[in-house]
């Protein structure tokens, strides 16, 4: 049986998120004018074939420290889905 | 007041995912072998100043018609985080 995980992965608070910047400024450009902030993310949905929700949760958690985020910039989580 | 949105965009069923691709095989080669599929999406943290929800989460509606997704071959939905 396969379990669907949701990795997301966003910049760290404190570092710079030029996407983020770019969307605020092309919203304000489109006519919407209370937007405060945006950040930007990734968003990873990984199917695994396990199927006990705590270790498909764990494993989420090792790719996401090896490859699928970089932790000196970014932070993840990693839910069921 | 400032409500936070989420807004995630995700390629439709049937889209190619690129990305999603290359992380399966990034995954099979750091050793994960149980990976059957991954799909790749964006997820947005929009800061709005509007203090009603419904009105928050239609502006964000509109704000991913319009801007955030490409609804040609992009789904999304928007949610208060």
């Amino acid at each position: 049986m396969v379990t669907r995980l949701r990795v997301t992965v966003f910049p760290k608070a404190g570092v710079l998120d030029p996407q983020g910047k770019a969307i605020e400024r092309a919203l304000a450009g489109q006519g919407f004018s209370g937007v405060r902030e945006v950040r930007v993310g990734k968003v990873m949905l990984v199917d695994v074939e396990e199927t006990d929700p705590a270790r498909a949760k764990a494993t989420g958690e090792e790719m996401a420290r090896r490859l699928l985020a970089n932790t000196v910039i970014e932070s993840f989580t990693v839910e069921i889905a």
